[in-house]
C-alpha cells in the first residue's frame, strides 16, 4: 500500500467510551451532571486519574528538532511520527496517547499541560536540549520518559543480555564500545554502567571520550568520568580486543577489518537508522557472533516499541511518579526473559505484559508508585492487550 | 446511573484509524515508511492537514479558571468538563477533539501546540483574561473560538431571531437588555450589534453600563460606546418598556414585577446556570411570551452544543483561518432555520450539518478559508454524523 494513501486522514481518532444517545446521557457526560465530578476532583486532584481519561493517557511530545534521520524538520512534519507512536501505544498497550508537536519551549509546554495526562513520552528532541528538558521535568508528578534515550537503552540492554548469554559471556566478561554520544548513546552508556558493566568506552566523531578532553561538554565529561577513560584513541584503536560494539551513530563508520580486530565472536549492534554502521552481512562475514540493527528487514531489530508501551502501561497502572534506573533495568530484564533468541517478537503480547508487570512491581518496591498492582496483573494486562 | 460510575475511566479514548496487524502495517504507520510522509510535510507544512489527524482535530483548552458555575477550580478539575465537550464534538460532528487543561499561560501553550491541531476551542476561561487570550491567538493560522463567548452568542442570536418571529417582531422592533457583562454577555452584545440590533442596553451588577461611568474597564467602555448608552440606570429602570431580556448573570436577579414593566409579550432568556435569573414558571406567569434557559430540563435550552460542533466541522473542512462575525451570524441563521419553535433539537443531525455548511460557505466567501466545499457538502456531513 502507498504510504501517502495509508496516511490520508491520519492514523488515530477519538472514540466515545460511553454512549451518548439520550438527553440523560448528555446530562451525565456534560452539564449539569459533570459539575459534581469536577467539584470532587477540585478538592482531590488525584481523582482526575480515576474519573477522566487521564489515568490511561500519555502525551507524545516533540519539538520536531531531531525527527528520525531527518533532523530538525519542525513540529508539523513530526506529527506523522508522533501519531504513529500513539498508534503503537494503543496497539501494544491499550494506552490512549495523544501527539503534541510543539513550536517553542517543550519543557514549559509539558509543565503547562501535565494536569491533563498520566504520563509524558518525549520524542525526537535533539541533544543536548533533550537532557535539559528531562531535568526540568523531573518533578512534574507524572512519569516523563525521553524514549530516544531510555526506550533505546532498555531494549539495547535487553538484547545485550541475551547476546552475552548466547555467546557464553557474563556481564563481567563484557568489554563494550559505544559509538555515538548523542541522546541514545549517552543513555545506553549510563544504563549499562548502572547495570554493572565495568569495561565501557564511549566514542564520538573525535574518537574516545576521555576526562579533560579539549572541548568536552558537561555531558561528555560525565561520560568520561562514568567510564573512567583518561586517554585518547580512535574508534579503530579502542575496538581492538573488545567483544561488544554498540553503534548509535552514523552509516558505515564500521568496516569488516575493525570487526576482525575485536575479540573472537564479537557482538555487533549497528543501530544507526535507516542505514546501520556496518552492513549486517559484512559484520557476519567478519566473524560477528550476533548482529542486531534498528531495521525491521533484518533479524534482531532493536525496536523501542518492545519497551515504551509496557513501560507506560505499568507506570500508569501503578501511578508511578518517575521512571527510575531500577525500573528501566526491570523492563530490560523482562524483555530479555521473553525472548527465545536475542530479541522477542514485537507482536507477542507477553512482551508488553511482562514489561508492564516488571515496571509496576519495581516502581512500587522503589517507593515511586502509589498503587500496588494485583497478583493477577500480568494476566489482566495480557488479556487487555490481546484484545487490541 | 451514578455520575461517578459513568465517569470512571473517562469518556473518550483513542482508536486506530488503520489496522496494525503485520510487520508491513508497522512499517507504514511508523518507521521506516512514515519518514517519507514527514519529509514531504517538512517541505509543505499545509500537508499536515491531509496526512495526519490534524485535519479533523480540535483542542479543547482551558486553564480551569471559570468552570461551569464552580469558579476557579483548577485544570485537573476542569478535565471532566473538557472531556465531555470532546465527547460532544465526536457525537455531533465526528470531530476528534482532545482536552488540554493548562496550568499557567493559556495563550503561550496554545501557540506552542497549534501545529498539532486543526482548531482550538477555548473553554471556561475567566473574563477579562479570555479576551486577552483570544486577541493573542488571532493570527495563529487555525480557527480559535472561545465557546463561552461566541458559541453562546451564536445560539442566543439563533433563538432570539425565532423568538422575535414567534412574537411578530422584527430585528428593528427589538429593544434588548443584556444583563451580565462577563465573557458571554460581552460576546452576545457584540454579535447582536453586528447583526443590526439597534436598541441594546447592557447591565452589570452596578446597573447600566454607560460611557464615562466611573471605574469602567476598557471592555465596559467599549460596550457603552457600542450601545450608545450615556446615562445611568438600575436594571429595573432600564427594563421598563423593553421587549427582550437576556440574562447571562446570576440566579434570581429578575422578578415577576420587573417582567410586568416590560413591553407586552416580552422575550425572556434567563441563561444563568444552573439556576436561571428567574424561574421560567414565574416569567410565564408575569406575561413572558417566550422563555428560554440554559437548562436541559426546561423547554428552549440555549445549548452551545447546537453551535460549536457544526462551527468547527465547517471550519475544519474549509481550512478556515478564523471565525469571523460573519461566520457566527451564518451559523446562528442556520440553527434558527432548522428550528420549528425557538430552538431545534440537539439530536437532529440537520442542525449540525446546516451549521457546518453555513460556516464553510461563508468562510470561503469571506476569503478566510482555503478550501471550497463541494455542492453535496450538506448531505456528506449529514451522512457522516448520522453514523456517530
Amino acid at each position: 500500500m502507498d504510504v501517502f494513501e495509508y496516511h490520508r486522514g491520519g492514523k488515530i481518532r477519538i472514540g466515545l467510551s460511553k454512549p451518548i444517545r439520550t438527553r440523560e446521557d448528555l446530562s451525565l457526560a456534560y452539564t449539569p451532571g459533570v459539575a459534581e465530578v469536577s467539584k470532587r476532583i477540585g478538592s482531590e486532584p488525584e481523582l482526575s486519574f480515576r474519573y477522566t481519561f487521564r489515568g490511561n493517557s500519555v502525551a507524545v511530545v516533540t519539538d520536531g528538532s531531531a525527527v528520525l534521520g531527518l533532523g530538525n524538520i519542525g513540529p508539523e512534519a513530526a506529527l506523522p511520527v508522533m501519531e504513529g507512536k500513539c498508534a503503537l501505544f494503543k496497539k501494544f498497550a491499550d494506552i490512549d496517547a495523544v501527539p503534541l508537536c510543539v513550536r517553542g519551549d517543550v519543557a514549559e509546554t509539558v509543565k503547562a499541560v501535565a494536569p491533563t495526562f498520566g504520563g509524558i513520552n518525549l520524542e525526537d528532541i535533539s541533544a543536548p536540549l533533550c537532557f535539559e528538558v528531562e531535568r526540568k521535568l523531573e518533578n512534574v508528578g507524572i512519569p516523563v520518559m525521553h524514549d530516544d534515550q531510555h526506550g533505546t537503552a532498555v531494549v539495547v540492554l535487553a538484547g545485550l543480555l541475551n547476546a552475552l548469554k548466547l555467546t557464553g559471556r557474563s556481564v563481567e566478561d563484557a568489554s563494550v564500545v559505544v559509538n555515538g554520544a548523542g541522546a541514545a548513546g549517552t543513555a545506553v552508556t549510563k544504563l549499562l554502567a548502572y547495570y554493572g558493566f565495568r569495561d565501557i568506552t564511549v566514542c564520538d566523531t573525535r574518537g574516545a571520550i576521555y576526562s579533560g578532553r579539549e572541548g568536552n561538554t558537561g555531558i561528555k565529561e560525565e561520560l568520561a568520568s562514568l567510564t573512567g577513560r583518561t586517554e585518547p584513541g580512535t574508534l579503530e584503536e579502542v575496538l581492538e580486543g573488545k567483544n561488544v560494539f554498540i553503534g548509535l551513530s552514523a552509516p558505515n563508520v564500521l568496516n569488516e577489518s575493525d570487526v576482525r580486530t575485536m575479540e573472537k565472536d564479537p557482538i555487533i549492534f549497528a543501530l544507526a537508522n535507516p542505514d546501520p554502521e556496518i552492513d549486517p552481512e559484512a559484520a557476519l562475514r567478519a566473524g560477528a557472533a550476533v548482529v542486531a540493527t534498528g531495521r525491521s528487514d533484518y533479524p534482531n531489530q532493536i525496536n523501542n516499541a518492545l519497551a515504551f508501551p509496557g513501560i507506560f502501561r505499568g507506570a500508569l497502572d501503578s501511578r508511578c511518579a518517575k521512571i527510575t534506573d531500577g525500573i528501566k533495568v526491570a523492563a530490560a530484564e523482562a524483555i530479555s526473559s521473553v525472548a527465545e533468541g536475542v530479541i522477542p517478537d514485537i507482536f507477542d503480547p507477553r512482551v508488553h505484559a511482562s514489561v508492564a508487570e516488571a515496571v509496576a512491581r519495581t516502581a512500587y518496591e522503589e517507593g515511586v508508585a502509589a498503587v500496588r498492582v494485583s497478583e493477577n496483573y500480568f494476566r489482566e494486562v495480557l488479556k487487555r492487550i490481546s484484545r487490541e
